[in-house]
């Protein structure tokens, strides 16, 4: 049987530079492995105006329910300075027991793997109960805007519907084993900008410097905390990311001030609670500054950015306790259940489905020499292949 | 008798255009002016590698003292957008009873006025008992490095040494006699940075933010204020006038962040004890950070501007009052005796002998059609007149 080797897999999905937004014959690699196992395939193209046309792959076998979706992504991003790495980053190059390359952890890996556990099933004579299908996208690691979330709109369109969804991210931070992630803090974005009034340093009450205001609001952002954390998520937490006036001149008062910041929030808040919370600060902390000698209210403006990425936990405990089964059988560790860390395309999927995640280690993913053990690559796919075998198990019963 | 007409001794210095550090004629202009008063010449070009060279100018009628000094520039800063003006900023042009012009009251207008006062002066057959002094810069408006400072070090080698000084710069806010400048607060300007630690705002723990620490220091370098002024001189004033990060992501932390700020203090400080006290306040202040949960002291530097401008206020009170009386007995009006504005060359001169400054209006100065008023030329020749002619009066009583 074909394709039940990850690492051969691994090598493939390598080889093929498919830095965002291009498909590097990536998407084409894959289909050349799940082609054989009897997957029907639909490749379908994204396009929205200002941003580069992506390539998206829907991969569907069986066509009765239930439905088990695995996600994940082909793009990768770029290597940087090449002469930095150890081996060209599409070589998939082979040394000391691991597989170097651009993506080898984030997450071609994880395709390869889940590709080749598939296949053992199969060569094992397995037949599903249902379907399973592969949601993989060309674009995680840009925008998104052409990727999961349209995909997921044209799934839906024909009359797709999952009953649960592994997305195969790196997951684990040391070791494979360590971390299933069964939700992610929500994420936004946003600019304020104070209004001043520009002039002379040696004349002060002529001007209203905005520094003081920027101070003043981004000091409110960040303090008090948000709150203190939730049973299944750390506190949320605000950063200022920027804070900028450009003014070179040090005998000028400047006109305005801009701060950026960036919230990653937990299931206390959605993004608009936490739009009114932030608001309600800035329009405090813009009046007591009032308060203050010689200082008028804070002329201010606060934009978010357009899209937030929604606060996620996923509550359906079999499909959690049956990954957690398959992992602790397979390396005898017992996985924690973890929200923490960035955001990931699991946020569009929650809205049709269950989804959890797991994959391989993250540590070396963005990083010149992104490298997999060859040991890990076999033991994350004897992990996806008990999963999928015993959540059709229990699906079934 | 020449040179007794303001108008147009202006006229002339205004069609010279003399933008800094261009000589442009001007002090070609002064010298046609000055020669056939009798005054010796001394055109005095200074250079410093990686500044323009720059033209000054020294004249001197008598050689006894006591000796009263007139100081001044006669480079301009630019015209700007020259569609703008309502005449071409180099052509004297007269309307509305005012003269404009690039320089009209920022200062050709002053000097046109003191040469003015001196012919008449002469003309009126009065024979000062001692000496009278033009030192005028072409760099002021610059660097002043090639400037008044150089100038005096040139003049004082040779042997110079002056009793009293008069600065012609537009000392007044809105009308001819409202106010003398009896001193200047000094300008210090500085660069704080902090560094942080760069990271992914998902994961902040693993990073150290710089924006948290310079919000701290930016507000212990202004509050509280340094001082509550003297009875010469206003508050002490630091604005921070520029906070830049340049973090265009919205999900990195930053690695460092930086801050500049300019005081004007007054005679409360020295520049050294103020960079001290500035200093003490951010050392406490990073030290405080680390007293707020999850934070650690705040790594910063400090670096200051090279060459500060130094308070200085005049203590001779006879200069003021001399200079008082003849503003009080031309305009019937009782000049304020501030410390108020930006710095001046005065406190280069300060270094030399009692220095005092009175001028014209300055609210068009450095604007686009910035003129004055032939009523206000005469009048201020009739002030530089008076008061040439009671200093010496009063120094040889
Ligand atoms: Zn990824
Ligand atoms: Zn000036």
């Amino acid at each position: 049987m074909t394709a039940t080797d990850p690492i051969a897999n691994l090598a493939a999905l390598i080889r093929c530079p498919s830095v965002t937004p291009a498909e590097g014959g990536a998407l084409t690699a894959l289909e050349a492995l799940l082609g054989p196992l009897g997957f029907q395939l639909d490749r379908i193209r994204s396009t929205t105006p200002g941003t580069p046309d992506i390539d998206n792959l829907y991969a569907r076998h069986g066509t009765q329910g239930p439905h088990l979706m695995f996600a994940g992504h082909t793009d990768v991003v770029p290597p940087g300075d090449t002469d930095l790495w150890r081996f060209p980053p599409f070589s998939a190059e082979i040394a000391d027991g691991m597989m170097h390359g651009r993506g080898a952890v984030d997450m071609k890996g994880g395709i390869a793997c889940f590709v080749a556990a598939i296949a053992r099933l199969f060569a094992r004579g397995v037949r599903l109960p249902g379907s399973v299908s592969l949601l993989i996208t060309g674009d995680e690691e840009g925008p998104a805007i052409n990727g999961t979330p349209k995909l997921l709109d044209w799934a839906v369109a024909r009359g797709e519907h999952w009953d649960a969804c592994l997305v195969g991210e790196p997951t684990n931070p040391d070791v494979l084993g360590d971390m299933i992630k069964i939700g992610r803090r929500g994420s936004l974005s946003g600019i304020v900008t104070v209004t001043g009034v520009q002039g002379h340093a040696a004349y002060p009450h002529l001007a209203d410097n905005p520094v003081r205001g920027i101070l003043a609001l981004a000091r409110a952002l960040m303090d008090p905390p948000l709150d203190a954390g939730t049973q299944d998520f750390q506190p949320t937490n605000l950063e200022v990311t920027s804070i900028d006036v450009g003014n070179p001149a040090t005998n000028v008062i400047p006109a305005s001030a801009t701060a950026r910041f960036n919230v990653r929030f937990n299931d206390i808040w959605t993004a608009d609670t936490l739009k009114a919370e932030l608001t309600r600060r800035l329009d405090e902390a813009a009046r007591d500054e009032a308060l203050r000698p010689g200082r008028a209210p804070v002329r201010y403006s606060m934009t978010f950015a357009e899209r937030p990425s929604h606060v996620f936990l996923t509550r359906n405990d079999r499909l959690i306790s049956t990954l957690s089964a398959a992992v602790q059988g397979v390396t005898g560790r017992t996985p924690q259940l973890s929200t923490t860390g960035g955001t990931s395309d699991a946020r569009f999927i929650k809205d049709h489905c269950p989804v959890v995640e797991f994959g391989l280690v993250g540590q070396t993913m963005h990083m010149v020499d992104e490298r997999v053990a060859l040991a890990d690559l076999e033991t994350l796919t004897q992990i996806y292949e008990r999963f999928v075998e015993d959540w059709f198990a229990d699906a079934a019963a």
